[in-house]
Parts: structure tokens; C-alpha cells; sequence
């Protein structure tokens, strides 16, 4: 490890400098493996290679805070580099532990300031690799994209939980009522915009960087949508799947082993896949079941009407509730041997925590690799430097982006169901005669099931 | 024009070949203009320079069906091709009146189809670019993606339609039920599919591929779902929106002038643009006012379950039905000079006609130099060769998915309202106890209103 660093600091103005691995230390980075200097040099990129961007992006690894320069001038770089990370690390914990504690509205803003500073990344090594000077309006264009679509979506959001409100203002009803249209002509302003920026010398460069753009919205956007709908089922679905994927990525590197287990990252093994899966699941059970007991963490986000206010208190739903699950036959016998009984009683939570944690390990490091491929692809180590020791923001949530997906479909598929109460509003919504059609057809539904019988 | 024609010719093996421009004779294409030659070489795209793509793509305009050959044989090339241009587009216009009238579903096909087909052209576009041979699976991954994407769009959208015929049969409701979780699954698998096809020469061009991909389904796939959303509401809401499409492109290329409305094309002039703007407004409130009185035009397509098939009948909304209008005062003497009163009688309709005409007018020409731009950025003249005479599917569909998203917002924001359908599918998927009591509260509800007792 030291040496490759050493030849990398030496090296860095060759233009295929290597890119170095600083994994393993905190656990957080599982990618971004040192590819060997003749497999760049080898690389047939013909006219679309990449110059070293590591020259014009700003890059992690050696960017030490100002303030702890003195002290830590002692130490080799090694180690100086360690205690960076661990420091930087401990921050990161006791912030995350502040931000939870502020609630789900300290909650959203981070996830908006996560997201600008992602998008700012991507958007960035775009810059350095269509090796843009002067074009005109680019910057603009792609940040005022940026808030096209964060208006779009953070609208699309909060109007459901913030209905009661905003209904009582006319003007924020005009923009309820035509958020949809208020958004497209946002966009197509942009869309305007960029038709009128083309210039001659530069169109393939404005095509490629306005998709760049594209690409960034779809991935740190739309992503940070679901991640904020997440929270708002409560707080539990948005800690847990952080904190899982994390442990996994942890983990993942904490198991050494003899196996690889794919050439794209040469360092991760079979062992510490199958290692990293099983303490993932079994950590993550045990993180679930203490949530489960505490209201704040269980509870749904809903505006409450009577208190004026947003509120996070709730009957626990049957999901936070202990229910008995009888076991199958061949765990019947084991499970007598440990607790007298044939079945087992646990939060159904669990079991979501446990399909949580097998996505997280199964999955997850496989968008690790995606990420580690595409910094390879443009030859850069880190995304950006604004965490020392750790590299940029996006290096730290990259995998977030994927479990946040999953925990959102998996919610909408499994959990979450339509409320009887929000759909006989709809109902009442409709004109006398189709609500009566309505009514006719459930009827008949009702009554073919046999389920109006029982009634 | 002719020259220039001749000169691609005489020169089509220059890496710099001039781009010909092919409008005005049927109209369709108002982009795509001859750069200067100068132009083009002075173009900075330093190691980003894209070769002369028209060699390795397939190009419209000398492209001869073989049946015609010997009947051309003794034209001159212009007469040729403005023979076979006409013909296309005679065969378009006929093809499309069949579709028409083949309804809902033969429309459904024929845009998935489309779809296909723009995919397959703007893919191709992209081997070229990145001169991809042999990549390992990387054309099966992109037809994978458009697959996963085609299932979760079409399965969103025909799952609120086809809600009663899919829940009789057990299988499908499991398809109903986790629609987003499967579609979800399949997409993961493409995921990590593409990681495991990473290819250390690669990367880089593997990368910008898999952008390029999803760029693609981002503009053909999640538009052609809002055109088929959009049909669903009315044949009328495709077709309009269709035809001023058209008809602006014509128009716009139709009048001349002498004031130049945008770099990029120089050929478009203020005149035109005003000209067929003029022109399209009057035309679409035309054919709105013709197509306003047949109910085959204007109802949603449902699901008759009396009659187990799809159905197009309905009393017609408000929006078709004739309705009074006061004028403004300025007007009002106007009117009474021309028709005696002082009000307007007009299918409400008509004035989103109007609505649509002028986006087609305004933002549409953007459309046609978005595409321009995009066709001179990477040196092609034309998408493909499908359609003889008029270039690839890419070139005639172009403005019309900018549009169809324009018609679904404009829909969703102005026209739609909840359907009892879709809110019937809702309360089929609570649980049965839920059920029945929302029933108990609407029946409750309509008994009060007095509105039970009629049925």
C-alpha cells in the first residue's frame, strides 16, 4: 500500500498516474483499486482517452485541514493519513448523531445539501473531461437544471404531506394545482436555453455535457427524492439501510481471503463477500430490533392538523408490534432446544431488515464496482476532497444511492398500502354518478367474494 | 440545393463531408442544415473530433427502394428523390389513417414499434461514435435495459386499465402487486450485468455507453409511455398534437423570408416562424372542430367490463360539448358584426387546441434544433434509412415526443380528473376488512345525499 502511494506522489505528472487505494482504514470505501500502470498504458481509448484529471480535479487522499498541520507534522505520511481518516470518520458518526436528533426537517435540508454537493461533483469531472474553457452559460445551465428538478421533485413530495397547509394559502394552491406544468415550463426554459447557447466550434462538447448533466439529475436527484420519501415512512427506513450498508462495506473489507472474487477489484475475495454478508445480517437484526422500541424512530412523518405542526408519534403499526411466527419443521427442534417453544416471537421489522441487509450484501458491492470502474474510467481517484482523508461526497454515498432505491420500491411493494381515508376522499371527489358506479362494482365485488355475507 | 447535393456525391469520402440539407419538399424536416465546410474544420474538438459517421451509418436521402430503381432510372437525381419523398410520405399519411382506424391497440403497437425503432437509431449512433468492436454483450445489455424499462412503463400503464381482467387471474395479480419490486429486480440484474462486462481496455467507452443508453430511454421510452397515457385519454389528444406538429414544420419551412431566427439554422427566418405559427393555430382549431364531433375521436379508452373488451363509447365530456363564451368587450362589436351576438359558441376543446398550437409553435422549432444540433454535432445528416427519402424513424418523431410531453403534462395539470377505474383498483388492493369499510362509509355517504335511493 505505502509503496504504491509513494510512486503515486512521485509520479503525478505522468499522465496515466496510478490511482491508489486507500480502502481497508475506515472500512467506508470498498472500490477504487490500484489498476496496474501497464494495464492504463495499455488502454485503446483511441481519440475519446482522458487526459490525468487528477490534475484539475481537486483529489482526496493528501489534502490535510490546515489546522491539524502542525500537530500532526511528526508523523509519516502513513500515519498521518490514518488519523485524518479516523478523525474525519468520528466527525462524520457524531454528526450523523445530530442530524437524526434535529428530526426529519435537519433531515431533508442535509439530504438537499448532500445532493448539491454530489451533482456538483459529477458535474465537475464533466467539466474536466470534455475540458470545457469559457463555454457559454454551461455552469448556469446545469445548476439552473438542478433546480428545475429539485422543484419538481421536492414539490411532488412535500405537497402530499404539506396538503393541509399549502390548501389554505390561494397562492400556494395555484402552485399545487399546476405543479406539473409549472415544472415542464421550468424545463423547457432550460431546454430554450441550451438551443441558444449551441455554439460552431462546440456542439459535440455541449451535447455530451448537457447528457453529463442528464445522468447526474437521474442519478443524485431522483435518488435523494426517494431517499427523503423514505424518511418520511419514519425514520427507521432511512437509518437502518444507511447504517447496513455501511457495516456491510465495512465489513466486506474487514475479511481478508484468498479467493477474488471479481478482476475488476482484484483485493475483494469470496471470504470477505460471504464474511461481510453474514455480520451485515446479523448486525443489522440487532440495530433493528432496538429501533423497533422507540416510537421516534418508528413512526411516520405526517403534518398533524389538531397540533399545527409536523409530528412523529403514532400507534406503532403491526410492523413494530412482537408477533409469534411458527417455524418450519426442521427449525422446530433447534428452536426448543433454545427457548423451550416452537415458535419465535420478533418485530416483523426483522424480517424486513433481514431483506434489507442480503440486498446491501449481495447487491451493494456491486455498486461499489460500478463506482470504482467509472473513476478508473476517467482516471480519478477520488471524487472531490471535501471530506480529508475520504475524498469527496459522492465517494461516500455512492452505494446510499442503490440501497435507497431498493428500500423505496421495496416500501411501495411490501409495505406501504393506500389508505382507505386518503381514497374515499378521491371517491367524494368524483362526480354523484361515477361514485355510484364505483359503488355498484365494489358491491358486486364484495358480494362475489362472499365477503358481504360475513358483513 | 442541388449543388450542394452534388458535391456530397462527388466528395462522400472525405472524412469532413458536408451534411445536406433535404426539407422543403415534403416538409417534415425543418433542421438539419448545411454546415460550411470551413465550419467544420475549424471545429475544436480535439481528441472528442467524432470521424465522419455517415460512413459507418446508414443515411437517408440516395437510399432507392430497389423496387423503384427501374422505374427512376431515366430522372435526375433531385426528380428522384422528390418523387420517392413523396411517395414515403403519400405511404406515411395512409399508414397513419389505417392506424387510426385500427384503434387503440393497432396505435399501442405501432408506438411501441416506433419506439424500437428510434432506440435502435439513437444506439447506433453511439457504436459509432465510440467505435465499439466487439465489446463483450454490450448490445444485448442495451436491448436488455429497453426491455426492463418497456415492462415496468407499459406494466404501469396498462395495469390501471386492464385492473379488472388482471385480477381475475391469480398469476397476474402477483404481477400487479409487486410490479415496481420485479421491474426493480430486472433492472438490477442489467446492473450488475453491465459491472460484470467491465473490460480494463473498455472502460471508458463502456461507461459513456451505458450513459448514452439510459440517455435513450430517458427521451424514447418514458415519452412513449406519455403518449400512450395520452392516448388513453382520446384518440383526439394523439392525433391533434400530432398533426399541428406536422403542420408547424411544414409551414415553418413553407414561408420565406429574410430575417434570420437562430444561428444554428440559417435558413429559418422570422417570417417562417411567424408565418406558420399563424398558419397552425388556424389549422389546429380546424381539424380540432372537425374531429370534436365524432365520439371515436374524443372518449378515454376503458375497459367495458360488461362488454370484456376495450370500448371508445361514451356521453361526451364537457369539453366536447358546445359551450357559450363571453367575449372581452373589444371583441364583443367584432363578433357582432360577424355573427350578430356577443358571445362565442365553441367546443371548449378548441381552446386547448389553441393551447397546444401554440407550444407547437413556439418551442417546438427548438425541438427540430435541438435534433439539428445533435445530427451536426456528431456529423450525420440523418438518423437511419427506414423511411426512403426522409431519413431515419428519429427524423420524423423528433418534435413529437417534445410535444407528447407537453400534452401529458398540459393534460394532467388542466383536463384529467381522478377516474372511478383507477380509484377502483385502489380499494381492490387493501385488505378485505378495508374494504368493506370503506363501502360502509361511501354507501353511508350516498344515502345521505339521497343519492342510493334513485338507483
Amino acid at each position: 500500500m505505502s509503496e504504491l502511494r509513494k510512486r503515486t506522489v512521485e509520479d503525478a505528472s505522468a499522465a496515466t498516474r496510478d490511482v491508489t487505494d486507500d480502502q481497508l482504514i475506515t472500512g467506508t470505501r470498498q472500490h477504487c483499486l490500484p489498476p496496474l500502470k501497464e494495464e492504463i498504458e495499455s488502454e485503446d481509448d483511441a481519440k475519446l482517452e482522458v487526459e490525468d484529471l487528477s490534475k484539475t480535479l481537486p483529489q482526496g487522499t493528501y489534502h490535510t485541514p490546515q489546522i491539524l498541520n502542525p500537530v500532526l507534522s511528526g508523523f509519516s505520511d502513513r500515519w498521518k493519513n490514518w488519523i485524518i481518516r479516523s478523525i474525519s470518520t468520528s466527525v462524520m458518526i457524531a454528526v450523523f448523531g445530530f442530524i437524526i436528533y434535529g428530526g426529519p426537517l435537519v433531515l431533508m435540508i442535509t439530504t438537499l445539501i448532500v445532493q448539491v454537493k454530489c451533482f456538483e461533483e459529477i458535474i465537475n469531472i464533466g467539466y474536466a473531461v470534455y475540458r470545457i474553457h469559457g463555454l457559454p452559460w454551461f455552469r448556469s445551465l446545469s445548476w439552473y437544471f438542478l433546480i428545475t428538478s429539485n422543484y419538481f421533485f421536492y414539490g411532488e413530495n412535500l405537497m402530499d404531506y404539506f396538503a393541509v397547509v399549502i390548501n389554505q394559502t390561494e397562492y400556494l394552491r395555484v402552485l399545487v394545482t399546476y405543479h406539473r406544468f409549472i415544472s415542464f415550463c421550468l424545463y423547457i426554459v432550460g431546454f430554450v436555453w441550451f438551443v441558444l447557447s449551441l455554439v460552431k466550434k462546440y456542439y459535440m462538447k455541449q451535447f455530451s455535457l448537457f447528457a453529463w448533466t442528464h445522468v447526474a439529475l437521474l442519478i443524485v436527484v431522483t435518488q435523494s427524492y426517494l431517499i427523503i420519501q423514505n424518511i418520511f415512512q419514519g425514520l427507521i427506513w432511512f437509518i437502518v439501510p444507511v447504517i447496513i450498508n455501511d457495516v456491510m462495506a465495512y465489513m466486506f473489507g474487514f475479511f481478508f481471503g484468498r479467493t477474488p472474487l471479481i478482476q475488476l477489484s482484484p483485493k475483494k475475495t469470496w471470504e470477505g463477500f460471504i464474511g461481510g454478508g453474514i455480520s451485515t445480517v446479523f448486525l443489522g437484526l440487532l440495530m433493528s430490533y432496538v429501533m423497533c422500541q422507540y416510537r421516534y424512530f418508528i413512526c411516520p412523518i405526517e403534518y398533524s392538523e389538531a397540533l399545527g405542526r409536523m409530528t412523529m408519534d403514532c400507534e406503532p403499526s403491526s410492523l413494530f408490534q412482537p408477533q409469534e411466527y411458527i417455524l418450519p419443521k426442521s427449525f422446530q427442534v433447534i428452536s426448543r432446544m433454545i427457548n423451550g417453544k416452537e415458535t419465535l416471537t420478533l418485530y416483523p421489522f426483522l424480517l424486513h431488515s433481514l431483506s434489507m441487509s442480503i440486498f446491501s450484501s449481495v447487491i451493494g458491492p456491486f455498486g461499489g464496482f460500478f463506482a470504482s470502474g467509472f473513476k478508473r474510467a476517467f482516471k480519478i481517484k477520488d471524487f472531490g476532497d471535501v471530506i480529508p482523508g475520504h475524498g469527496g461526497i459522492m465517494d461516500r454515498f455512492d452505494c446510499q444511492y442503490l440501497m435507497a432505491t431498493f428500500v423505496n420500491v421495496y416500501i411501495s411493494s411490501f409495505i406501504q398500502t393506500a389508505s382507505p381515508q386518503k381514497l374515499l376522499q378521491q371517491v367524494y371527489s368524483l362526480k354523484p354518478e361515477q361514485q355510484l358506479q364505483l359503488f355498484q362494482s365494489l358491491k358486486d365485488s364484495l358480494e362475489n367474494r362472499g365477503l358481504l355475507n360475513i358483513y
